[in-house]
């Protein structure tokens, strides 16, 4: 470590430990132990974002905290399983700061608590570069209940919640994005896209609701048309572009320069649930989504044939998109 | 990703598809599922190798990827458990090459075959400078049986496993450490401690014997005197230095150089078991480690009392060492 600042045992006792939940051993341990529900599965994912390349550097660290384990329990929720616990992997930069540190942990503190999902540990490591984040979780689901990402049949409904395209626009929209765009949006508009690219709300409700009637799900990360494309394995899928739920801050930038919608179909960071409901489970769905209070809206189906999705406009024509799908890779 | 090279999706379908385990759905979902065996519970636990920092850049692609695994399952071994699968995380620089991917699957698929720990699933994203592995893993103890760090009690015996200094030595034989040591060694004990420091072998087959007796247990990761130190929570500890098991290779070097022997006690990478064992428990704790094929040795007590250990060379007087812990942070 470089001079004067914490070792790594007295970053993790003064940020870390604070957050530690049951069997994490106050993070003094090497390992966390964790006694399985009976009769449940657990649900592993992996998911890191590095600095420059998944989050803007200057990004507020609480925001950043909260992103990591976001996009980690988006995957969770999308599999139908609730969350459990999860592990943190921190490369710090050369540059790192204990302001940023201190931000960061309280980012992460608060996410864990609003997500019910308790630190158990991990490890912090110097970066040999930019920072990066990565978090493993944990997430418990009936044994064999995992919703799987293949598996939508033909006449399946397409069903995706809360509202598509915001994270794209708000990446456009950011202030530190070089390749942004400058047009014309009100600062209310702005900030509610920015904050929705920068911190991503798990649709944890959600999970026992997929559980009980999805044939298939997973997370809009890469964009809903690469990501549905990634669904279709011996099927293929018709989406009515005029059903997709758009916000109206995405509405009105959309409005604004219609090129924008092509940003909001096949952009990233969604983390909303696309999934999978057979015809006759759609109303019992719906129902029970907003009964848990997180809006849901079939936007097509799933259908014979091969090929990748294809999107309806309004005048029956099919759109063609630039870029398919999109890589932070 | 790069123009002309593989997409996220090609290489892991390519490389890392062929390695995956029962549940990992050929990783193409975005999460595994893991069924718990009744009466078990998981140990969790999550370590990152940093090119530049754990692991020189040059070194074989398969022989990083068996210590980025390695590294784990010594933790999962030191809690007792035994190995049940892992999730990667690869953070790879912008000149990544399918030459080196190839070499780090492969090594990675062996190790994997080798621990008796399959691939669940994980991330690969780009790293934006050095490459980053960082691997969580996952094993299995029965219900409320983790060997914990803490614990230990007055009069326990201290034991380790294996050889103490070997990579701590060959970190400084490496070719490409510009801080290295130059002396006198015989090319095959130059090959012997090269390869001690680059490919730890996780002590899987102690699991069982040491939750059955251990009262405390880690791995040796960041040297035998600093972490030694970690396990004394309201006791302290008395090593006889003659007793601390060195290979036949290390005690070449310490008699070219006997200013090595700190070295060996202080530096790191050892990923040998040190435990804490009752002294009416250590004949059969033995006895159990030679069955199980693993060399064990007991090299002094804990003690009542408080402050560092303290490590007793022939003559009775104690050891100063000029840095007691070793930190890659």
């Amino acid at each position: 470590m470089s001079g004067g600042r914490l070792s790594e045992e007295a970053l993790i006792a003064r940020y870390f430990a604070p957050l530690a939940g049951p069997g994490a051993e106050g993070l003094r341990d090497d390992a966390a132990s964790l006694t399985p529900t009976p009769g449940q599965d657990l649900v592993v994912t992996a998911d890191a974002i590095v600095a420059g390349i998944h989050y803007f550097p200057d990004d507020p660290p609480a925001a950043i905290a909260r992103k990591a384990l976001g996009v980690n329990l988006s995957d969770v929720a999308a599999k139908g399983a609730t969350p459990r616990g999860f592990l943190l992997t921190l490369a710090l930069p050369a540059d790192w700061t204990e302001d940023w540190l201190a931000g960061f942990a309280g980012g992460l503190g608060a996410a864990s608590r609003d997500f019910g999902c308790p630190l158990l540990g991990g490890d912090t490591v110097r970066a040999n570069g930019a920072a990066l984040i990565g978090v493993t979780a944990f997430g418990e689901v009936p044994t064999g209940a995992m919703v799987k990402r293949q598996g939508a049949r033909p006449g399946d409904r397409i069903c995706v919640s809360g509202t598509i395209g915001d994270a794209a626009l708000g990446l456009r929209l950011h202030p530190s994005n070089a390749q942004g765009w400058t047009g014309l949006v009100e600062d209310t508009d702005r900030a509610f896209l920015i904050d929705r690219y920068r911190q991503p709300q798990p649709r944890s409700a959600l999970a026992p609701v997929l559980s009980r009637h999805a044939r298939a799900a997973m997370d809009v990360s890469d964009g809903l048309a690469g990501d549905l494309a990634k669904m279709l394995t011996g099927v293929t899928a018709r989406v009515i572009v005029a059903d997709v739920p758009l916000s109206n801050a995405a509405r009105r930038a959309i409005a604004a320069d219609p090129a924008l919608l092509e940003t909001a179909l096949t952009g990233g960071d969604d983390y909303e649930i696309l999934c999978a409901v057979p015809p006759d489970a759609l109303d019992e769905f719906l129902a029970e989504c907003r009964s848990v209070g997180v809006p849901m809206t079939a936007i097509g189906a799933f259908e014979a044939g091969e090929g990748p999705p294809v999107f309806l406009n309004g005048n029956g024509t099919a759109l063609v998109f630039a870029t398919a799908s999109f890589s932070h890779f």
